[in-house]
């Protein structure tokens, strides 16, 4: 029978997600596996959470990666924050913020949604006159929206939130490693990413992290967490604590992916080494040299200026253009993928993405020159 | 800053998991990332299905890896086939039983439990008469019981559990590429495992199979599945289906951890091309290797004879003998793991895994030298 490994064609990847990896990730995921409970091993975990805390400006200790891709981290979010009956809005703008409603709802919680056109920002005007009149337990939203290029004003609606006296939840799948985030001067109380968008990591695991006040509502639950395998309070017995080389204070709870927690600790060094600054500023760059040849060609983006996210860009298909052919094209004739777009912008937008490692000038040159030749 | 990786040692894993990963396994893990959505993708994702119905002689349409590590597995099983009220019965005899009940409870379940001695395996006796009184929705056991050593009756207690009506949930994340399962002829209709004990892969994905039975209450439930992540009827949107190179039947929930798809892959074309029985047989005399170079050093096992796991050796601790100072010299001087005992065995037995690519004779030559010198 075939390997099918070996068939496997090298992709510019500028879709959704995943995004390129480095080659000195590829090496660390191909490192030997260890035990879970090897002190080399706990060092490694102490170092991958001191990195998230550095690119999240939190001083949260409860910082880890959730063994589960980014939709594990938004679960382990609102299964360690909700209970049965406990009022929850979500500012919904895109296909994450809905995924959001329904996580809450199938918990258990009374759940109002705010919805705000596609492509366009939660309004913030509107959410505080709403906030006047109706008290939440947690407020949640989606910073970089995946699905519509869509920014949203994540430190404004933090500042409401505070007010409205709610835990802040905050979905930064797609913003981790490629815009600022500062969860402590945001006031945001749960934080969940993914590692295959701008930290340029393949995809598997997801970086939570919780406020004192969150973490304070996790030991107050009335009811256990109805989920053994994301419940942080067990969790935290095998990742909390900067023991280094003393691995007796970690409990066993379940086999962490070892080789995938190599691959992330690598990804956060190459960012780190090349500093955040000119790690957002090359995304920067990217997206304007992006939207400059796609203007120039005559094409829409989705998103009005001030709004736009550097990494995941949102472009009108033309009036008449096949736009599975095109994204078909691109794949087996360029190598190159590019996302499409979903619900109601199926057929109406490309995703392009630009995180991580992929945000390179040379990137979007080649990716320019074969739309030249898809379109 | 030291670069942790370039610290790490290649160590022999002899514990209960992670197990030794071969050398095709590192190379496919490092293999470029491509789209969840890319053809190719899709293409490997079926033949892996295909591999694991294989191995685990079933025609279970509903066979697929879950994200997320051995634990992950359990959760989906439970989560997806229990609904409030349902009564369910964990027969326990080790940590794996134990946590069943917890997970199963916390999701609302009525559970009972048997429990039997630790080091034991289920009584079906015993557990004949308890059905001939009681009837439950589901009853689970775990197979290979990591925690003991103790090879539970599977398909005895598949009659017993068929005889009374319950779906039948059996866990086998040690037991999968070790020893033979056969899901059909055995009756069970849902199964977990994991990757990091006999498949030989680094951990972080989750084998599951459902029967039509199993399915058809998946699909029957009164209410939606409290989680959405693991929602399989949500996952079979983008896992079922045998489409080859068409992915528009597949619909995106959540971005598959594409490199540990590659490694399982590889994981499972190792074992089908050496051939299920030679690595069954591998296990089995690399088993009886051990044991009788412990029983040559004086060193009991806890398991009696004919109940005995190959891959997962429980041998007692001898009278004044400090088992975590072994341990530690075992690891630091001799660079090989072994794994020290749970809960009311802690500090009585060390648990020596021979699981998957770890089970060869070199490796029990290597570490009964190291045990000579280090006890």
């Amino acid at each position: 029978m075939t390997d099918l490994l070996k068939t496997l064609r090298k992709t510019l990847l500028m879709g959704p997600g995943p995004s390129m990896v480095s080659p000195a990730v590829y090496r660390a995921i191909a490192q030997p596996t260890i035990g879970h409970l090897d002190p080399a091993f706990i060092g490694l975990m102490d170092a991958v959470q001191k990195d998230l805390r550095l690119l999240l400006n939190t001083k949260n200790s409860l910082t880890l990666p959730i063994s589960g891709t980014g939709s594990a981290g938004m679960e382990t979010c609102f299964v360690n924050l909700i209970e049965h009956g406990d009022r929850v809005l979500i500012l919904s703008n895109g296909v994450f913020g809905t995924r959001m409603a329904e996580v809450a709802g199938r918990l258990g919680a009374e759940v109002d949604s705010m919805e705000f056109e596609w492509g366009t920002p939660v309004d913030t005007q509107q959410l505080a006159a709403h906030l006047q009149k109706n008290k939440y337990d947690l407020i949640a939203v989606v910073h970089a929206e995946t699905s519509t290029g869509v920014l949203n004003p994540v430190e404004e609606i933090g500042k409401l939130v505070r007010e409205n006296g709610a835990l802040y939840l905050v979905d930064s799948v797609t913003g981790l490693g490629g815009i600022p985030l500062h969860l402590d001067k945001w006031g945001v109380d749960a934080f969940y990413s993914g590692t295959q968008k701008c930290l340029s990591c393949p995809p598997g695991l997801s970086p939570v992290s919780f406020s004192d006040r969150a973490a304070e509502k996790l030991q107050t639950r009335e009811t256990k967490v109805p989920n053994w395998y994301l419940d942080l309070n067990l969790i935290c017995g095998y990742w909390a604590g900067e023991s280094g080389a003393n691995n007796s204070k970690r409990a066993y709870h379940h086999t962490a992916p070892i080789n995938m927690n190599y691959a992330l600790y690598a990804a956060l060094r190459e960012i780190v080494n090349e500093g955040t600054d000119a790690v957002f500023d090359r995304h920067l760059q990217a997206h304007r040299q992006l939207v400059e040849g796609l203007e120039a060609r005559g094409l829409a983006m989705l998103v009005s200026n001030p709004h736009r996210l550097p990494m995941l860009n949102a472009v009108k298909i033309p009036q008449g253009v096949d736009e599975a052919a095109v994204r078909s094209a691109l794949l087996s004739e360029h190598g190159i993928e590019i996302g499409a777009g979903l619900g109601p912008l199926a057929g109406k937008i490309w995703r392009i993405g630009l995180m991580g490692h992929t945000a390179r000038p040379e990137n979007v040159e080649r990716l320019l020159a074969a739309l030249d030749s898809a379109v």
